[in-house]
C-alpha cells in the first residue's frame, strides 16, 4: 500500500466544507430551547438547566479528556490520540445535534437545551470508541468520514431502541456495545496483514502510560454522571449515581486481582488497569437507574472487571490472529463485552421487576438490534474507508504521529549529531 | 545584560511583605457577603451561591490548570509555566478582590460572595494572558510587579466599560483583548535583540506538547462556564452556554483545516491545535449571552479559528521581526485578534438588536477604550519591569527553568558520566 | 531482607476474597437512602442530592487525581503512585461506607445518599495520606491491609470526636493529622536502615515533577469543596468555601517566599511548591465554616505555608536521621503539622466565639484524642505490616515500579543494543 498521505488540500477543503454545511443546516433547523422564553422565564426549565449543567460538564470532560488521554498510551501517537479525538468530537457534537434532533422536531425545528447538549456529547462517544479499534491505522480524514456515518447510524439505532420501548439510561447497549462492534467490524474490513507481527511503535513508554491514566481517572470519576445525566430527576437519577459509584469500585478490585493473576510473577499490567477498571461503568449502564441495590451494582462491577481483564489477556490475541480483527485499544474488552453484559443485566433486572413497565423481551430485542445494526453499519463504513483516496497511512507509518503532525525534535541527547539526524528523519517520515 | 538573578532575599521579602499588606487590607475592608445573614438565612442568595459554585470551579480550573498547563509546551520551562502561573493567580485573586471591590463598596466594605470570587478569578486571567506574551523572559518578581499594575488598571478599565454602559459578558474585550495588548505592549518595551534569532530552548518536545494539551482541553471544555458565569440567570445564561459550546466546536474544524492548509505536506501543527481551537471561545465572549442563534455563534467560531491559525502562521513572525514584539505564546493570535473580533461581533450584534438596550456605538467606544488603556498600561508597566533590579534572566538563560528553580537531574541515560555532568551543568546554570 | 515479592496468588486471592466479602456485607446491610422514596419523591432531599453532587465530584477528583498524581513525583514510581492510589481508594470507599455506616444505622441498615458517598471518599483520604509516608516501601497487599485497619480506626475516632461534641468540618484533625501520624507511626515501625543513605530512585525527574503538579493543582482548586461539602447549607457552607479560597491563596505566597528564602541562590524547590501551597487548605479545615473572616483565613494560610515549607527543609531530614521515620512524601509537613495547626486554630476560634455552641476545651480534647489514636493505631498496623509474608520489596527495589508492574521498555535511544538490555533488565528487576 502506498497511498498519498499528503492531506494538505484534501483534508482542509473537506473540513471547511463540512463546517460550512453544518452552519447552513443549523441556520435552517436549529434554535434555542430558550427562544420562546427569552422574556418570560420558565423557572422549572431554568432550574433543570442549572441542575444538569454540572452533569453535562462531567460528560464533556469524559469525552475530551477521558477518551482523548486514555488513547495516549501509545509511545508515538499521543498527538493523534488527543488531537484527533478533539477533532472528531467537535465535529460529532454538531452532527449529532442534527441527527438526534431530526427525530424530535418541534414545529420543524431542532431545539437546543441542556439535554440535547448532553445527548450530542453522548453521540460522539460512539465514534471515539470505534476510534480506539482502528487507532493508529487511519487518517484524520477517514475519521471524519467514520464520524459522519457512525453518528447517523447511531441516531437511527438509538431511536429504534426507544421506539421499541427499551431502557438504556447509561447506554451500555446503544453507545458502548454499538461503538465497539461498529469499530471492530470496520477494523475487520480494514485488516492489515502487514501488521500481523506487530509494529515497533505499537506499545507504550513509561510516561505515555501515565498520560493514559489521566484519561482513565477522569472517565472513572465522572462515570456516575454519564450514567445518570439523562435519568429522571429524583430517585432514579440518584440510584444511577450510587449504582455506578459502587459498580466501578468493585470492578477496580477484580481488575487488579485478575491482572495480577494472569501476569508474569503476579505483576499488574497497565493495559488492564487503564481499561478494565472502567468496565464496571459500562456494564452497569443499562440498569443504572433501576432498583438493583448497591449489592446488585457491585456484583455487576465484580464480573465486569474479570471479563474485561480476561478479554485483554486471552481474546485480543485471538481476535488479531484468528478473526483478523486488529483492536488497537482493546475496545472489545472495555466496551464490547461489558456492553453486552450490561444489556444482559438489563434483561435480568427488568425480568425481576427492578424497573416497572419495562420488559425483558424488549430489552433483548434492543440488544440484538443494536448488535446487528452496529456490525452491518461498521462493515459498510469499513468498505467506504477502504477507498484509496482518504490518505490512510502505509503500514510502516502506522502508530506514528509524524505522518500527520509536525513533531518536534527530541529532547537534547548525549550525541547531538545523532539526535539531529534522528529528529529530521522523524519529521520527514 | 548581566543582572543579578539571585532572588533569595529580593523575592522572598517582597512576597511576604505583599501578603502581609493584603492581610491588613482584607482585615480593614473585606467581609463576607453572608455576614448579615449568619443567623437569618436568605434562601434566594444561598441558592445563587450553590447554583454558581460549579461555574466558579470550572473557571478556577481554567485559571490554574488551563492557563498553567497551556504554557508548559516549552521544553524546559514547565516548572515556571505552571508554577509562576499559580503564584500570580494566587496573588492576583486577592489583589483583584480589592481592586474590583473598591468600585462596589457596601457601607465602606467589600463584600465577598460567589460572584466576587468569580470576578477575582477573572481578573487574574488578564495577567496570565500577558504572561504568555513575555513567557520565558521575565523573573517571578517581575511577574508579581506586572500583576499588581495590570490588575489595578484592568479593574479601572472594567469599571469604565460598565460605566459607559457596554456589555461584555464573556470578556472578549476587557479580559482577552486587554490582557493580550497589555502584554504585547510590555513585551515590546522589553524587546531583547539577543533573542531575535531564536533560542535553543524556545520550542517544544514531544511530551511537553502533550502536557500543553491538558491546558488546552480544560480551557476548551469549561469555556462555556467562563462566558456564562456572570450572565443573568435564565435564558441569557443558557444562551451563553449554548453559544460558546457551538462556537468552540466550529472553531476546532477551521483551526485543523487551516493548520493543515498552511503547513508542510498538510500536517497539523501543535501550536495551532493548542491555541487556535480556543479562539472561538474568546471571539464569542462579548455576545455570548445575546440572541445570536447557534448559527451566529458557529459563524463567529468558524472565523475565529481561521484568523487565529493564520495569525500564528503569518503575523507572529512579522511581529517579532518588524514590530520587535516577541510574543512567546502567540497571545495576539489567541486573545488579541479574537478579542478584537469579539468586540466587533458585539457591535454588530447590538446593532441588529440581539441584546435590547445596548448600543453599538457604546460597544465600539468600550472596545477602543480598552485597547488604548491596555497599550498605555502595558507600555508603562513595561518600563517599570525594565528597571535593572528585578532579577530578570540574561538572554542565554531565557526559557530555562534552571535559573529560578531547583531542577532534578535527567533520567538515567546510557552514559552516566556524561549525563551527570550534563545534569550538574543544568542545575548550576 | 529477601521476601518473596511474587504476588500472583497472594494478592489476587486476597483482593477477590475481600471484594466478595464486601458484596455480601453490602447485600445484608446497605440500601439506598432513596429506597423509601422510590415512588413518593422527597423534593428537599432530592434538591440536597443534586446541590451536593458537584461538591462530591470535586472531592472525588481530589481523591483519585489529586492524591494519585501528587505522588507521581518519583522518577520510577508513577504507576504505583497513581495505580495503588486508585486501588486503595476504590476498596476504601466501600469499606468506609460500612465502617462509618455502622455508627449510623437506620433500622439495622446503612443508608446510602450523597453525604455518605462524600464521607466514604473522605475516609479513603486518611489511607492515601498514610500511603505518602510509606510510599515506595510497601507492597500493594500491605496497602490493602493498611486500608482495612486505618479506615476502621478512623471511623471509630471520627465517631469519638463527634461524640465529644467537637467540630471539624474540613477535617484538619480527623483526616489530615490522623492520616499523617498514623502513617508516620507505621513508617517508624517499618524503618529500613538500608535506605538511610538514600536510594537512587528516591527523587524526581523533570516530567515526573510536572505530573505531580496535576495532583497539586486539582487538590488546590477543589479544596474549598473538601472543606465545605458536609457543612450546613447556607452561610456556614459559604464561609467554608470563602475561607478556604483565601487561606490557600495566602499560603501560596508564603510557600514560594520561604522556598526561595531557604534554597540555594533563592531558587524555588518543586517539593515545596507541590506540597506547601496546599497547607493552607489543611490548616483552615477545622474552622473553615466559622466566622473567622477572610482576614482570619488568610492569616492561617500565611502561617501554614511557612510552617510547611520549613518542615520540608529542616524537619524531614531530622525525622529520617534522628527519629528513624522515613517520610517519603513529607506528609508530616503537608498534613501533620498543618493538621495540628488547624486543630489549634479551631481551639482559638471557638474560644473567641467564632462558632457558637462549641467549646475550646472539647476541641483540644478531640485533637489530643485524634493524635493518640492515630499513633497507637499506626504502631499496631505497622507491626502487622511487618509480618514477612505481604510481599514487601527488598531495599534495592524500593521506589521502583518494576517490582509490581509490567513496565514498558524505554523510549528508543541512540544505541539500541544498549537500550534493549537496559529495558530487559528493568522489566526483570
Amino acid at each position: 500500500m502506498a497511498y498519498d498521505t499528503n492531506m494538505r488540500f484534501k483534508f482542509s477543503i473537506f473540513a471547511i466544507g463540512l463546517q460550512i454545511l453544518l452552519i447552513v443546516l443549523f441556520g435552517i433547523f436549529v434554535r434555542y430551547d430558550t427562544q420562546d422564553h427569552a422574556t418570560s422565564h420558565n423557572a422549572t426549565r431554568d432550574d433543570e438547566f442549572v441542575d444538569l449543567y454540572p452533569f453535562f460538564q462531567d460528560v464533556h470532560v469524559m469525552i475530551f479528556v477521558g477518551f482523548g488521554f486514555l488513547m495516549t498510551f501509545l509511545k508515538r501517537y499521543g498527538f493523534s490520540s488527543v488531537g484527533i479525538n478533539l477533532l472528531i468530537a467537535a465535529f460529532g457534537l454538531q452532527w449529532g445535534t442534527l441527527m438526534q434532533g431530526l427525530w424530535h422536531l418541534h414545529g420543524g425545528k431542532i431545539e437546543i437545551g441542556i439535554k440535547s447538549m448532553i445527548n450530542a456529547d453522548f453521540s460522539t462517544a460512539t465514534v471515539l470508541i470505534s476510534f480506539g479499534a482502528v487507532l493508529g491505522k487511519t487518517s484524520p480524514l477517514q475519521m471524519l468520514i467514520m464520524a459522519i456515518f457512525e453518528i447517523t447510524i447511531f441516531a437511527c439505532n438509538e431511536h429504534l431502541v426507544a421506539f421499541l420501548g427499551a431502557t438504556d439510561v447509561g447506554a451500555s447497549m446503544v453507545i458502548h456495545a454499538f461503538g465497539a462492534y461498529f469499530g471492530l467490524a470496520a477494523s475487520a474490513v480494514l485488516y492489515r496483514s502487514g501488521l500481523k507481527n506487530g509494529h515497533e511503535h505499537e506499545g507504550s513508554v513509561y510516561h505515555s502510560d501515565l498520560f493514559a491514566m489521566i484519561g482513565t481517572l477522569f472517565l472513572w470519576m465522572f462515570w456516575p454522571s454519564f450514567n445518570s445525566a439523562i435519568a429522571d430527576h429524583g430517585a432514579n437519577q440518584e440510584m444511577a449515581i450510587i449504582n455506578t459509584y459502587f459498580s466501578l469500585a468493585a470492578c477496580v478490585l477484580t481488575a487488579y486481582a485478575f491482572s495480577s493473576l494472569v501476569e508474569h510473577k503476579g505483576k499488574f499490567d497497565m493495559v488492564h488497569i487503564q481499561n478494565a477498571t472502567l468496565a464496571g461503568g459500562v456494564a452497569v449502564g443499562t440498569c443504572a437507574d433501576m432498583n438493583i441495590g448497591p449489592f446488585g451494582a457491585m456484583t455487576i462491577g465484580f464480573l465486569a472487571g474479570i471479563i474485561s481483564t480476561l478479554g485483554f489477556k486471552f481474546l485480543t490475541p485471538i481476535f488479531a490472529s484468528k478473526l483478523r480483527i486488529q483492536d488497537t485499544c482493546g475496545v472489545h474488552n472495555l466496551h464490547g463485552l461489558p456492553g453486552i453484559m450490561g444489556g444482559i443485566a438489563g434483561i435480568v433486572a427488568t425480568a425481576v421487576g427492578a424497573k416497572p413497565n419495562y420488559s425483558p423481551v424488549i430489552q433483548g430485542a434492543a440488544l440484538a438490534a443494536t448488535f446487528a445494526v452496529a456490525v452491518v453499519g461498521g462493515v459498510i463504513t469499513g468498505f467506504i474507508l477502504k477507498l484509496p483516496f482518504w490518505g490512510q497511512p502505509p503500514d510502516q507509518n502506522c502508530y506514528d504521529d509524524t505522518i500527520y503532525w509536525e513533531v518536534p525534535l527530541e529532547e537534547e541527547e548525549p550525541e547531538n549529531h545523532y539526535q539531529g539526524e534522528h529528529g529530521k528523519i522523524r519529521v520527514d517520515a
